[in-house]
């Protein structure tokens, strides 16, 4: 059946027989495959195909248990509990369904890990791009589209259609994001997405960006599929950056396979009416907050394309922690970028999380729950707040962070640079709430990303801002992440639509008359900036202080905001006037952290300063300075 | 020595003997008395006099021990510490002092307890009345103005001088409070403020509002002393009102005596050069505070003129903890704010704090710490954040929730009212974070105070704004207190000065030739905001569930915001629409509270709502409903 985008009809999706049945079959199994040595001797296999629960399943293979059979409400799927044995080696298992005289068989597979790097994990060494393949760079311009995809389109005029832009194509330019100082490549969702692209009323729904999956197991055929994903990462590894996987399990796409055959009701959320999330995340951590306002955020349709997984289904559970392994195994991918973070059910994050870390355990793990306050984002993640449910979440996006930075940004050169609230103070008050946070180092930071204004548009277009905001993130606490042509001074406000901040990277595709890849094809300032953001990302990654060193803060005055990163290794102050005249900044206050240290190197100009008493900083500017003895 | 008001002085505050000294003496003995029967049977005393620190010290008493006497820089000082036994009789202890052929004797009083209430608490059963008594009531015109004190003036006309207001003035309006359905009493402080009235380049500096102790064992002579105190805590608690001391501890008056002749140079936080506090709290909870910025934080005075003593200093410490007993237990009060309380010295706080505790198990103590996150909030009371220090306070002003109440009442009426963040969801939001607190039932909520705008001015002098703000101060969790003449719809700015947010209550003088304490007096506008104020604190006082109901609040949508507060003696919603068009709100969203429920009872205007299917809600009102089965 399929599943028609509209809330009112939902109380169809109940499990039925696929019509003019000739006989039991198996069609799919997921996994795909599994592998042998797992940390996890347990992996439950869903079977699915006509009449497949219908079936007795019997399966010989040394090291092979077949623990369980479990019947669901739709005769159409079994899910099969196996017990894998340490003993257990590499081959091709034979699964056996029988139903009277007939018997199916299915070959599956077992194999041995490879020794290639997985769950390398991204750590505050890391600097990580954030690209959407659709619209990075089209390396194959032979799966731009398919004329059996629910979509069958590809047109680059038009913002909603898929543009081509694949996986071959962003790994041609893995030697440019190198040159950029890039450490690691995380892509909006790779995984086939073959969802329709509909007009609501004039509203268009496209899913160039990933987030509806209808095959966990396939990588889009758009992108290049499996092949092509794990030739990236593994090109990717051997130029030494890491990759990082963008996952959803909040939703599906509408047209998801099992949607088509729900294997019982409760596999979604399903409501009398359509439900949309509020998005509001204040009931799950007000105390005070009633069940109903809980449950729509939880369990509301982030969109009515975007069917809801009831994660508190066991079997739902089983399949998308199952297919997190199974992705980090297979493609070898280093950390896990989740998806609309807070709308799945915690009690599931919670396993899916230690799920991955028991196999990965330098995995990192950080999903995005898109909150305004420190209370909320602390929720998310590893705590130290006695909530009553404790997320065990290692990391997540910053958006506190990132409001503070913006606005911070906002200020600058105006009267509220020197403000009480105002200016620096916004940077400086979020990060001083990190006491909330386990490890507030093993959060993410950015500027932007794909769902908000591009940093440069936020920021007015005005340069000196660009810069300051630049350093701030490459420079404190966190693991920063910056999205992609940010470099090159890609702007624009996602209004009218989201398409507006995610234009094609210009030098993707072949035909492109510019190329932003290249010096050459970049402007003087597009030059500028790329060179300040490579300058700045090269020194960073090149000096451990600004990795793993300590973060001291003092207290923004008059606009001057100075903090220090410091280790064993070395001592980097930042100093920023946000103000938009020069300024001259006494250092005595700062002795805690100069005591010893009598000249400085400017990180950015290669300047040595040779007196640290009292620095001047130019107007609307952030001096990142390395000092010496 | 005078200790001048200027910051460039302060390194010649080291200990100097009186000139001239004929012999050793003792002139003071603090505590001035104490009593048989306390739970912690030891006591310092702090004796002073000409060369007193030279003394060798014996106590012949039943059941007294003089455990140890010790010397401090200044030898005009001593500190005897005593231990009073359970056994010890209530009279009088002769403390003898020798030196060589010299005998000194000093009588202080062990006295016995009194069954008189002490130390009662206030809890969310309260609506605390704040009043400043210098400006409330004027009692007895005989003690205006005495010609011995730093200040020897009186004069109503001008904002900075001493009005005339008093205690005795302030006790024949316990009726008034009564009627008006307070059940408890803060004044902001008692104690004596022997300070001057300086003119700093037009800057005016005035100590009517009590923040600038000169002795902690003398009330004001102005507001009656002593005898006044206690006779109005006795009188108040007569009539069922429990009574609020005001305690500063972090600095005193310049005026004090010790320091005049200071024991010791580090009884106060001595800077090179004069430092004034940041005022910005943020560095005592940021992981990457640096020292000098908590030190400025927390060392740093407050203004010139109040010296900021050191709490580290055990001798200082013991002298403040012992004069917060002394206070309860002599004039019987109920509950213990505690002025800046962020900027004292933390552990030190929670000694205090405990102190109090194990003599008044249940006092309550609220501190005054004005942040504006909910982070820095709960750093100062009991929290459920694993902060490196763990505050013992059970209370705190909760600035937080005044923050989210005038914000809210801002937007009423305006576009802003329903956006994503804006009007309701501004209390709804502040509420929602509560999950940090151990119990914010404790917290003491407000609308306005003596150091803010008045709240009428605060939300534009708009009536339905105003009414709308008292019900939810009165009808959501916490301790609602009310700053004086909020009742009678006194407005103003803190601007140009703090004095136009503490002006004259009309009638408290007996030349005013209006009178507000009355019906008759006020206006027919007054009388309704008066009438509105004392319905909604009566029916508040009579019905337990708006105390300890618990609170149930469902997201605000469309400018309407809807809460709960339900036990097992009834439920009451309070329904508001903060736009400027009626609305209806249907209510099938809130079964969870609502089932069972058939019709209910407006509070404000007694009418019966028969049906509750959908809720009629008039623009810019807040209803409040007592549902029926």
């Amino acid at each position: 059946m399929k599943l028609r985008c509209s809330g009112l009809l939902l109380a169809l999706l109940l499990p039925v027989l696929s019509p003019a049945q000739s006989g039991p079959a198996i069609t799919r199994v997921n996994p795909t495959n599994w592998w042998v040595g797992m940390k996890n001797p347990n992996v439950q296999l869903l079977v699915y195909g006509p009449q497949a629960g219908t079936l007795t399943y019997t399966i010989t293979y040394p090291g092979v248990k077949l623990v369980k059979t479990n019947s669901v409400d739709n005769p159409n799927y079994a899910f099969l509990d196996l017990g894998i044995a340490a003993t257990a080696k590499p081959g091709k298992v034979q699964i056996v369904g029988k139903k009277g005289g007939l018997t199916i068989t299915r070959t599956w597979e077992l194999r041995a890990r490879t020794a290639s790097p997985k769950g390398q994990g991204v750590t505050d060494a890391d600097f990580i791009y954030l690209a959407m393949p659709d619209r990075f760079a089209n390396g194959d311009p032979s799966n731009d589209k398919f004329a059996d995809m629910a979509d069958p389109n590809m047109d680059r005029a038009n913002p909603f259609f898929r543009h081509g832009g694949d996986l071959q194509g962003a790994a041609q330019h893995i030697g440019y994001l190198k040159d950029l100082g890039v450490t690691a490549v995380w892509f909006t969702p790779v995984l086939e997405n073959n969802q329709p692209l509909t007009n609501e009323g004039g509203t268009m729904r496209a899913a160039y960006h990933g987030y509806g999956f209808t095959d966990q197991y396939n990588v889009d055929q758009r992108l290049g599929g499996n092949a092509a994903y794990k030739s990236f990462v593994d090109q990717a590894h051997a130029a030494g950056l890491k990759v990082v996987q963008d996952a959803v399990y909040n939703h599906v796409g509408q047209n998801h396979w099992i949607l088509q055959d729900l294997p019982m009701k409760s596999w979604l959320h399903q409501w009398p009416t359509y439900t949309n999330t509020s998005y509001k995340q204040q009931p799950i951590t007000d105390p005070y907050a009633a069940q109903l306002d809980k449950k729509v955020m939880l369990d509301g349709w982030f969109v009515p394309f975007l069917p809801d997984l009831n994660q508190q289904n066991p079997y739902v559970a089983n399949y998308l922690i199952e297919n997190a392994i199974w992705s980090v195994e297979n493609f070898g991918v280093d950390a896990w970028r989740i998806d609309t973070y807070m709308y799945n059910d915690q009690p599931f994050m919670n396993r899916c999380n230690a799920a991955l870390l028991a196999e990965y355990p330098r995995i990192h793990i950080f999903g995005e729950s898109a909150v305004s306050n420190v209370v909320d984002q602390a929720y998310y993640v590893r705590n130290k707040v006695a909530f009553p449910f404790k997320s065990n979440q290692p990391g997540g996006l910053d958006f506190v962070l990132e409001g503070g930075l913006l606005g911070a940004l906002k200020d600058v050169g105006k009267p509220e640079a020197t403000s009480w609230d105002g200016g620096p103070q916004r940077v400086y008050q979020a990060l001083a709430q990190d006491a909330l946070y386990q490890d507030p180092t093993k959060l993410v930071t950015f500027l932007d990303n794909h769902d908000h204004n591009r940093y440069l548009s936020e920021v007015g277009e005005d340069f000196d801002k660009y810069k300051i905001g630049l350093t701030w993130l490459l420079t404190t606490r966190g693991i920063p992440s910056m999205y992609y042509g940010t470099e090159i001074l890609m702007k624009n406000f996602k209004d009218p639509t989201d398409a507006e901040v995610r234009r094609d990277f210009p030098g993707g595709w072949p035909a492109d008359k510019e190329n932003k890849f290249t010096a050459a094809g970049r402007s003087a300032k597009e030059n500028e900036a790329f060179d300040f953001v490579k300058k700045l990302a090269t020194y960073r990654r090149d000096h451990q202080v600004l990795h793993s060193g300590k973060l001291m803060q003092y207290l923004p005055e008059n606009g001057l905001y100075a903090y220090f990163r410091y280790d064993a290794t070395g001592t980097v102050l930042v100093a920023t006037n946000a103000t938009d005249k020069a300024a001259s900044l006494p250092t005595a206050r700062f002795a805690e952290r100069m005591a010893g240290f009598t000249k400085a190197r400017n990180v950015l100009t290669g300047e040595t300063i040779g007196s640290l008493t009292t620095l001047q900083l130019p107007a609307k500017t952030a001096l990142v300075l390395e000092l010496l003895k």
